[in-house]
């Protein structure tokens, strides 16, 4: 196996529905320009209110991804 | 647009359900006395856990809300 | 009261469907072995992504349970 | 059980002869004015010198208590 | 001496021109209804972008003021 | 001298007395199953408050000990 | 209001003259580059000293944007 | 794929040689009565000086393996 | 000496030899797309192990490069 | 009144009785050296244990002093 | 070139102005007794209120410099 | 055995071989100076890259010695 090397981004998805949804969010969209992604962590979770209630859910995400050789 | 101020407050939601019932009802609670709150942070997830199973959710989180001038 | 003794575990655990079911799944597990488990807290939250979605879900936790005396 | 709310405020507490006086001067005085204090966490302890020696001990600290419904 | 307690609480100031700024800001809000105010602490410094130039910093400080007895 | 290994185990101490007598105990406990314990570390400091009065301190900590070769 | 996704990166702004210059360089640089920028946190501020005196200041940025669609 | 359940222990490993040395007998001792180790990560690197010199490197990491249904 | 801008990328080299080649990789990789790499710092060090040994060295590290004015 | 400006050493207190007999034998140790010694701050307690005991405690603290002018 | 050496020192330097006059006072007064002071860094920033108003900036820094061979 | 009181210095070794050399070269640097060395502690892997390559690792630690009584 050779010697891999991968690289982190951070992404923020938000969601009006709820913490996952927003992690889903965040990765599709990654996938849609990034190959290799493997693995994510959740680095916070914050979110917007309005009216009394939790309008949007923001989750920041590392992401890493393999770099071909 | 005027420079605003904003107070941030420490609260602990709970919830039998799940984690995002307990950020929903710390804010609601919030909301009962507080005007103006605008975001929320998430600072630490934990619970009781009773015969084995999650018993309660229990998430601190700050919520940040105008000062009116 | 007697003055108890607590020991604190660190688990992993993971689930395809959602963070809170990698939750219970630690939880569970635990309580198979361990007796009067009585908190837990989330350390960490992340996962594999494979096909530019989320694979599983891993959820880092401690758990303590009382020491008999 | 219903599902409870709690609020968290920081205080600090000093004193001129220990640090755990130091914690007990600042519950009884939140104790004054805030009812259903539950827990309370240190969060720092310092201090200041005078004469070469403790002058006195300031420790910080979060306590929580429930919002009553 | 004797044995003060003081509280804190944590703000966010935000100004358009500078970073010290919105700490004054904040200060001087908070000086209009707290007494006693004695020290601060910035925790974070953050800030909104327009048109590719900052549009206002936020500082997000500790306050503290000494209860009376 | 040869390359000792060590494990490091964590626990909660509970005490209605003071915070270095949670300590005291859970050394205490810790010692009658676990041999070669040569230090430990505090990681948090917390308690209960009933009545207005700290109940009982908790102190977290890790104890480490040497693994027999 | 769909459920956007933005992007963070982490730069290093740096200035002679002030903190508050080496923030206006890095997002401005960004800005060139970079559509959509909407917030900055700073996580990092230090500088090199010549003679005795600080020859330049460097804060570390994290700046976020929101990736089109 | 079942949703696995991991458990993470502390282990410190000492060496007089390496860093790296005293990762592989912390991990050559945990694999002694532990299967299924599965990774690690180095929390603390410090160590011990005799006569000027680096006596012996201790590495502090947690190591993960995965408990059987 | 005009006002420099830097980027700040992460990444992670892997190696099944040490800990530095895990670093050289990532450096190495890096240097194929990037110019002006100026410097790096250690995050994390982790690692799989397989049959109680470890398999690949996995070292997370920042890097950061001049941009073009 | 002028401009101050403080140094902050890093001191490790120990002692066989208690937490803050270690602190007040690094306070007295220092205040024989250094003058204008202004306060301190704790940064860890550890400890040894022999015997199943504490042997003494250990407190690492940092304390600062005004610099003459 | 050889392998150098680098001592670090922490300061506090305050100032009536501002944030960046704290820095330079500290900066200034340390190169007052040690040579080849390289590089700083903030690790934190507070300050006291008199009157509704901040009294003075407080800045905490480590100031590095090469030791002579 | 009498209550000790050590000190800690902050030191930074440097090394165009590898991350063991830095430290290496920072405890016999400060060994030069400083009797009773007794332990360190690595707060901080980094280093600069030229050509792309590591041109030299610089290894922050922490080094304590017991002060004479």
């Amino acid at each position: 196996m050779p010697d891999h090397v991968y690289k982190v981004v951070e992404l923020v998805g938000s969601s009006e529905e709820s913490v996952s949804k927003a992690i889903d969010n965040a990765i599709a969209r990654a996938a849609g320009t990034l190959r290799h992604l493997g693995w994510f962590e959740v680095t916070n979770v914050r979110g917007h209110i309005e009216d009394g209630k939790v309008a949007h859910y923001q989750v920041t995400l590392k992401a890493g991804f393999r770099l071909e050789a």
